[in-house]
């Protein structure tokens, strides 16, 4: 068993870890952290755990953490980058669900951040935990920048035709939609159930953080610089994320089906579904998998749109970071994570 | 593996059935029926299940349903108990997730159900499939009748005080409220995203179907007759029931409290929450388990409210149904069916 | 022209009543305060008045607001009742949509609400709001207590048959369902969207204040003591409220039904559905009438279900203060209250 | 008061009319059909009504519609231009919310409806009713075609930059997004409440019959050709609308904001807010208003991002349709449909 520990375990991708922990065959939680709540039963917070689970948050302690095999954080930005040193130091590996390691450029980190990084030498050392682009090298890393939510759909939506390298790209709009619990936990007014239910908004449409993290691992695939914009907005409902990807790109779509399908054979967690599909949110509702479907007009070759769909708490977040797990301790890729999510 | 034949696989009922069957260990779906899918892929209709299934709906058909193990209808009433009997003959367990089998009185369930009944005979073989309530006749029966999720929620939040006899009820009031799932994935103005979005309304309150199932299954854990009112709701969510139990009765909330523990203590699906909590239906989403809760005002000691709540898709259906099978064929009782569920 | 200062407007009250008034004929908003956004424009906050509005929110100052012809409380509780004493000296009428005066009894009030009362000789001169119930004396008053949205629901569902005191009523139970909206605007975790979407939770199950201010009004109304429990539950709505009355009384469905059409049959905000109907909180969605319909079972005469809806931020709060301002001003009871305001 | 005629009452865009048409001072409904409610009461198909209207549903009849002054299509496609003509004969004016006079070009609407025209003759006298392009043409009109929903959305976002003809227009990427009232109120699986709820979509992404419309609208204000992507998609939530319009275009933020403040000054339904913010779709709840912001990434110029919101039944439907005929009567454009409509 792999002796896992969980720092700010109160919000929702903290409790999405512990949904899949408790479905891990070999994942064991030693040690759950939570200043605000430390003392109390995890399963008091989270009533949807009883029965499955007899933790109790503790307040963070460096040296019972270190004992872990590997520490998740689960926290605000700046959190993870204060204690990454120190544990890898004491031979944990690490992943952060946050954004401290996303970025490989410390001053890009910072203007987007609005904070200094507490240790930029580390950001080498960080692997971008995409495991569909990144696989080797999380296997042999220890410290994992999970990727944000944004990212990983977008991401997943346009790596065959990044890596073919065989297109000329014109600029790329990542149109891109969010369940609120993207928004997290934190007391806002923006997450009221009166101000979110029955509406529909934009947000960070002149700048949101996930543009620098979207353009250097679109960089990362292509070998070069990739042009896009990016405007996320905000769903009515709990769960989901949507990429609608806009490509400026000359070519068939059967050619282009025929490549994300020879990319995608092997991939467990990408599922691309028929050109002329449209996916729906709610079929990876809790699940790991994201489903691609590419679509161009009759009436014109040069333009095709993507549409990338996940759970942007599971494969977005929790799920993502388990996966990295596995790859990690040398688990087999899908293990605790391949079961039927689906919901009516 | 047992071989379980589904018929009626389109409905939510069934598309549940699915999603536990592909978590159970020594489960193998050899048929899955639809007249009006036969011949499409189930994940084609379901694509929640892509990569959990290859199964194509089949039109029914007698002769390989009766090769089954165990037949499983998830059909509208009145569909099972036209070949429920040929069924049994063949050697094949049944279990009636519809009405056909609820009511041992044949007259009751023609006026309630508005037809005749294709095989009175069989009502006084079926065993009631409430485990919490007859899981040593469950295990013996061939023919299971799986409750309805109003009986069931309402059932689970009464059992303790019926069955200890001791106490003096009154006029008990069964004030409950369903998800949406539970009218049913056939067309009807009334299940419309418009028509029960962001609205709440009773149903049935001049008379409902559940009643009599409610009426009967008190009275067998009672060993007489309930005196019981029932007025059904839909609340504008996809899954969840809740019955908020109020009941005259007199005595200590503490006495009550230890009564509900000491007879659920060993009910691996009934969870028993601390005396004045409040369980919400999102805690049991997807779950077999049911939450109970008890309330006493401070200021008098002549009633008691039972909270309740279930997944009606779940223990209200498809996962009782699994519960059910997993008695008739000597299973753990909690075979595949104990997982985290929560969400977030 | 009367002039209305708003206290606390930064609510889903304070929203509702500056919706109403934009609305209505006579009705000028001198002033409206609030602590936390004064020197911001009222639109910024709720830009669904943007053209509507230029007003902006002021500190509260009781020289300016006692200026006015009448003062609005849109406040929580313990507020109103710091100033009304100065305002009505100075002249001013109040409202209260807060529950200060609503108990006659202070030390009733000050058990339920925590704190002790600051001017509880003012409870006698004030006259509930509920114009159904004391029209008369509204229209003298120069202090109305608003109704809690819950007691509007019951009070309405139950009062002709209180009224007419030909009955023998048994213990009622009021088993009643409201929006989220019902929980105010300030931020707590249980009312963010991931926490209250796709959930149903009963909550005050063991005692809410909403309860001594039900039996005084049905006390009021019966001239007598009612027996009542009271059960509270929150629906994944934004708006809308529903009571499900549960009374054992002996009678016809059909003289129920003619005595509430005569008791009801001048009230322009109480609409009595035909027996066996169903009202949805949606048809009555921002409007101030209250459905109201009767069901009773085929084969039992010994009890009555009463359904009332209202739109809990409208009959159930604002709507209702300003028929009360009408009522106090001498207006036509509808006036500015009286538009389609259904909705999809 | 004109007299209207309404053909077909029964969907959302039928019982919006219903509503707004109430709330305005000189119109009166002298006929509504429906062919599957003919002799039912209006106000028993929509409750929300009672109270409002004493309408009967009437079998469509050539006549009684002729002796009204207008009569308006809330009908699937291709029923208005069965009777139009007649109807025009008799003296009357026609407004048909549907799509068979949008398109200019007969053979473009027969490819993308699938059925031929009835009077491609009358193609060139309709008007295409959008008042904030057309509103001289419309004062004159006859036969409005009333725009559709998302063809409102973006014309109304994309107007000023199109008419000042002075930029070099890129590709334009509108990525649009419905509430499901959108889909209508007829019977389909996919708007089920249990399909919709908790998920979001894309649809029609390899072509969606409003793109003609589209191009034809947004060419006759730049007068030339427009090249256009556009994909829509359905939120869980029942009314509302965004266009999110991505524009490469050279230019200044403050330059951009200037050209749409000065063509939008005395638009009375079109509400630009300040640059950078982000309008959310309820604030234009039951609202006949458009809202409209644009962005800029402070580090780059070369790209536009214009966000539109309006309640698809009302600005994109039912409202416009009252503007177009406060416009061919000669009633001041906002008449009936400035009040206020916000929702909490």
């Amino acid at each position: 068993m792999v002796n896992v520990g969980i720092v700010g375990g109160t919000g929702y991708t903290g409790i999405e870890l512990l949904r899949l922990i408790a479905a891990h065959p070999h994942l064991h939680i030693a040690e759950i952290t939570s200043r605000g709540e430390a003392g109390r039963r995890v399963d008091e917070i989270f009533p949807g755990l009883r029965g499955v689970t007899d933790l109790v948050f503790q307040e963070p302690d460096p040296v019972r953490l270190s004992r872990c095999d590997v520490v998740l954080f689960a926290t605000p930005n700046g959190i993870a980058m204060q204690s990454t040193r120190e544990l890898l130091d004491a031979g944990c590996k690490v992943i952060d669900l946050g954004a401290d390691f996303r970025l490989r450029d410390a001053s890009r980190w910072q203007q987007w951040y609005g904070m200094e990084h507490a240790c930029p030498d580390l950001l080498a050392e960080a692997v971008y935990g995409l495991a569909e682009l990144n696989r080797a090298a999380i296997a042999e890393a220890k410290l994992v920048a999970n990727p944000g939510c944004y990212p990983t759909a977008v991401a997943l939506g346009l790596l065959p035709l990044l890596e073919s390298q065989q297109f000329d790209l014109g600029h790329i709009v990542a149109d891109c939609k969010s369940g609120v619990s993207g928004a997290g936990r934190a007391l806002k007014l923006q997450t009221l159930f009166c101000e979110a239910n029955e509406s529909f908004k934009a947000y960070g449409a002149s700048g949101h953080r996930h543009l620098p993290e979207i353009e250097q691992v679109l960089g990362d695939a292509l070998g070069g610089c990739v042009d896009i914009s990016f405007v996320p907005h905000l769903v009515p409902m709990t769960r989901g994320m949507q990429a609608t990807l806009h490509v400026p790109v000359d070519g068939s779509l059967e050619q282009f089906h025929a490549l994300y399908a020879q990319r995608y054979a092997d991939e467990p967690f990408v599922d691309l579904m028929d050109s002329g599909e449209h996916p729906e949110t709610r079929w990876v509702a809790g699940s790991n998998r994201s489903l691609v479907a590419l679509h161009q007009s009759a009436s014109r070759r040069d333009r095709l749109v993507i549409l990338a769909v996940i759970d942007n708490l599971t494969k977005g977040a929790s799920g993502q970071a388990i996966q990295n797990l596995n790859l990690m301790f040398g688990f087999k890729e899908e293990t605790g994570l391949v079961s039927a999510e689906c919901s009516a």
